[in-house]
């Protein structure tokens, strides 16, 4: 039984026959930039070949109902996770799906949207790798895992400038919020082919207010572009790549990508990453933007999932 | 690959491994007593044990937005006949699904409902046997067949009563569902296990203010109650059976049940179906109530659709 499961989930899918889509799963707390992240390859790849839809949706309760329960939006209990993995597999078999929709300005949820899958599917919210099924409906998984500080940092700005809470409130919420992130967010990490970590390298001395850098760790369950013939010397200053451990051990390619290298040298590395998908599309200019600025590192982390989105695509 | 999706879809309903849920479709035009129908059938066997859902849920626009719009809810085009057929078969196989709700008295679109099925659903609307994967899905296919005459009677009655609107707006309205009815609506009646008319009986001089009758229609695709052995000149008040060819002139049972017989004949052949079914449960008492009076030839109909649910229960 486990083994029969097991081939069929899988088939869904890694073993992707050409004409169903793509399904990336951009997985992290809240906070986290997931959007930010989402946003630049829906602008590269454009909506008419992608749909982003985001798990948090799929929320048991409104506001008002939570008032009164033991746990928090982080809960599984607290989200419909068997019609998410039910969606999740009528996507990746290129079914339509009527999603529910939570309205966070509001805190209630209303008219489901129909949604058609596109060529890729990105799917990103607190649990999209919870379940063993809904992983299986991927070909590409995220996991976002910036430091506890900065991430703090990014939800205190986004949650008292965009959805009306007091600093005091948001800090209140974490704190509710921490056993549930530990107990069922941040397993999901140990599930990604990709952890992404957007922040500042004490070694080099970096401090708060300089630009983050990015360190991509790299897991051997799928392909990535062949770094070691892309990247040398020349090209250390952007980007390099290091043989490591996962901090349960297991071997993993540590990538950093540095804030401060020269846009020329930058440049190249994205090139050098674009040439081997072998693809005839240009390389999208649109990466890496947040807040009308170019960030760097944020461009290169894109377009390494970019890289995998298209090669998933052709494979 | 046409023999695949068929064999797949048989399996879905009729060769149903025993913990799963008896589907039973009741189609039929607006106002043709569809939930009085289903009503009884759920105060019979209890909440506990079956579900009832209706598929005029599925509506793809509110009232407002169809205003504009060149079909009526009648138009598959209207309803999103995908997600419908997506929850069928996740019902079928015993799975949840988020039903969207439409609000028939504001006609807006809202927050959808989590619906697990129990051990037996009935799936009531305009469209459950619109497609052939829909009509895979169920054990036993109903549908409602009432002249037009009292259908729209009983259509004033409820819309002007309890949905606010003038006879004047429902008249208008029927006039402009006609031809979708006749296109989309009607031609489910030949994919139904068992054709239902409530009327009079002309032959027989009964006039509109009569009491009605029912007729039953019995297709050969299902196994029916043998109601030769049931049956005896002494029930012939209550119902008899007359082999008959359907209007596409295909071979039927028709199944007459008379409103003027007396109480302890109908209870006789009540008794003689029940027993039938060899079941250790007691035959139900609330069979056949409409508006707080009980109704025989509505009792008689019930029953008989109760013998299939629970038949294809133990199958």
């Amino acid at each position: 039984m486990d083994t029969d499961v097991s081939m069929q989930m899988n088939r869904l899918g890694r073993e992707r026959s050409s004409d169903r889509p793509v399904l990336m799963a951009i997985a992290g707390d809240s906070g986290t930039g997931k959007t930010t992240l989402t946003d630049g390859l829906v602008k590269a790849l454009g909506r008419e070949r992608i749909t982003s839809i985001g798990v948090d949706d799929y929320h048991r309760y409104d506001r008002e109902e939570r008032k009164s329960l033991p746990f928090t939006p982080l809960n599984p209990k607290c989200n419909y996770i068997d019609i998410m993995e039910q969606d999740l597999q009528h996507l990746a078999l290129k079914q339509p799906i009527l999603k529910p929709i939570y309205d966070h300005d509001t805190g209630t949820l209303g008219r489901p949207e129909y949604i058609e899958p596109r060529e890729f599917v990105i799917v990103e919210g607190l649990l999209p790798l919870f379940t063993k099924l809904s992983r299986a409906c991927f070909d590409v998984t995220v996991y976002l895992d910036p430091p506890e500080e900065i991430r703090i940092g990014w939800k205190l700005g986004r949650d008292t400038k965009k959805r009306g809470y007091t600093e005091e409130q948001v800090r209140e919420e974490l704190g509710r919020r921490e056993p549930e992130s530990e107990e069922f967010i941040r397993p999901q990490r140990s599930y990604a082919d990709i952890v992404v970590r957007f922040s500042h390298i004490e070694e080099r001395g970096e401090s708060p207010s300089d630009p983050l850098s990015a360190t991509l760790l790299l897991r051997p369950t799928i392909n990535h572009p062949d770094l070691s013939s892309i990247l040398s010397e020349g090209t250390r200053q952007a980007m390099h790549l290091k043989l490591s451990r996962d901090s349960d051990g297991k071997p993993v390619d540590a990538v950093h990508i540095h804030s401060y290298a020269e846009t020329a040298i930058t440049k190249k590395v994205e090139l050098g990453i674009w040439d081997e998908l072998g693809t005839e599309e240009p390389l999208p200019e649109s990466l890496g933007m947040i807040d009308g600025v170019r960030d760097e590192p944020l461009a290169l982390t894109q377009l390494i999932l970019l890289y995998h989105l298209i090669q998933a695509r052709e494979a």
